[in-house]
């Protein structure tokens, strides 16, 4: 019988009853587990379903001697998963795109409406008594939105602006995708132009060298006064000081973010980016939780899970990023 | 000539331009007008087109010897025009019906994400320096809404949650209507079924004598405790003693809404009715703003002006709501 690891206290319990009715034992440690510990649970597994906060370490995969599969819960295994020490020691890595593809393309919506229509900062003035008369804002019907990365979420992002806010979407990839344009309706534009054109950018990149940042004072200054930035990326993707130079000379209108620079948040007045004490009518913020609903969660554990019978079933999986762990397998 | 008053500072020059180019001589007194200055300025006007917040009440529409038309910019013209009045004297008056759709329907899916999403709670607490963590929420996609009232602005926001959102969407009206439910792919369910099904339930009616209130005590229990409320209809559509109930208790999950019982809305401490001093993650409000966007105040303003042209050029506008004023006609 083999055995596996699941970390973590989100995953829901009929994932798990799923596993032992698929003929594994399953081990489900909900606590926060230390290195230490890892190696510890680790030891005689066969596979490692990764949906806690831990990292799987260089020296916990060294010491884990039966382990074949780490299957890791979300899109950015890189910075959970000693992926090369995995593929040393012919251990495969999955991961589960596309789960969280809906609640990311929503929560992006939710974040641009709040800041153009002021959501947010209206509720915060009349809750703290003060009043809250914004003048005139704009519908996203009729004017242009400009998407940074069209990968699965980009594209969700595109296909909703377009078909239900009637919104022209023009978007910027490394490699242009003409059948995505002409699925979605929508146009391919340098950088720079869409960062003249558009009225609201949304970034959807990975994070990479060239992305780290992306954005900078020289991209922002070409953007519209009237425009707002929506940054569901990672914070990382834009250049701190230089956003905050545009937002406080108003130079482009608002900017809103899934996720900050330094996580857990600081404090406002500890905040060395300055961002977190501008005014909700120019910069709002969430911790990274875009991806952290119930479907996103249902759908991962659903993919991992999926991973773990398939390539126990059948040698292999779909979704394993280190193609190359199969040159160092033992067995 | 004719001559036209147009009241208020928030209607574009392009239309006074227009108004002046089909031959008549415009008058825009942009400040606040009291009841005598709106009688002195009434004094030789053919008509009025009704912009700003004066009310054009039975002693203004009395004295105004020449007036033949009042075009209300706005939807509800109830509260501003006194129509019985005007009808007596043989005044026709319209309002611009449709032009706020797009704005008040993308505010509608901005306050649903704001607050399932817990967008303005996180912003909130962080902006604060609190911590902000929220737990899962859940996607729109795959669940379902329940829209109360289908006309123009409910129909659109049905057509965005299931085109763009993937939800499930039923609605409760005074008389159902097949063909939209076909075009949309929603269907109708009575009021209580809707309650007891829906997700996220979404109020558009008009503001009528059955429907102050139309959601009280007994409305609020049927609702799923997960459930939210959003309100960009009227405030007083909803029985505030019960809601408060309802969000203490958490017999509801939440609750949005664009306008407020009182307007301009008090101080928290000074709410009779005790909604804005509850939590983000339960309470979020605007002001009544949901149609102040430059395309619903363009759109209406092109509406009024229009049927001010097709009144003087045709003896008539499609947009008259006292058809009856025709009897009382001298001329």
């Amino acid at each position: 019988m083999k055995s596996v690891l699941v970390t973590g206290s989100d995953i829901d319990e009929s994932y798990l009853s799923r596993l032992r009715d698929a003929g594994f034992e399953v081990h489900n440690p909900t606590q926060d587990l230390t290195e230490d510990e890892l190696i510890e649970e680790l030891r005689g597994k066969h596979t490692y379903l990764l949906g806690g906060l831990e990292r799987a370490t260089a020296g916990a995969l060294e010491s884990a001697d039966e382990l074949e599969l780490v299957a890791f819960l979300g899109v950015g295994y890189e910075s959970f998963v000693a992926t090369d020490v995995a593929t040393r020691r012919g251990i495969a890595v999955t991961n589960t795109p596309g789960a969280m593809v809906t609640s990311v393309a929503e929560m992006t919506i939710g974040l641009m409406l709040s800041l153009t229509r002021k959501i947010t900062w209206m509720n915060g003035r009349l809750k703290q008594g003060l009043e809250a008369s914004p003048g005139k804002s704009s519908d996203l019907r009729g004017r242009t939105a400009g998407i940074v990365g069209l990968g699965a979420i980009g594209a969700q992002v595109a296909r909703i602006l377009t078909t239900a806010f009637g919104m022209n979407v023009i978007y910027f990839s490394r490699t242009p995708k003409p059948q995505l344009e002409s699925d979605l309706g929508i146009s391919y534009a340098p950088l720079d132009e869409l960062l003249r054109s558009a009225d609201v950018i949304s970034l959807h990149v990975p994070t990479t060298a060239e992305t780290t940042p992306l954005i900078g004072d020289k991209e922002l200054v070409r953007m519209k006064e009237t425009a707002i930035l929506v940054n569901t990326a990672r914070a990382e993707v834009v250049e701190p000081g230089a956003l905050r130079k545009a937002l406080e000379s108003r130079s482009i209108a608002g900017a809103a973010y899934d996720g900050y620079y330094i996580e857990p948040l600081p404090s406002p007045k500890d905040d060395p980016h300055g961002l977190l004490s501008l005014a909700d009518d120019v910069f709002i913020v969430t911790p990274h939780v875009a991806s952290l609903t119930h479907g996103s969660w249902n759908g991962m554990s659903e993919l991992a899970v999926e991973s773990i019978e398939s390539f126990f079933a059948n040698g292999t999986s779909d979704r394993i990023v280190n193609p190359d762990y199969t040159q160092h397998r033992a067995k």
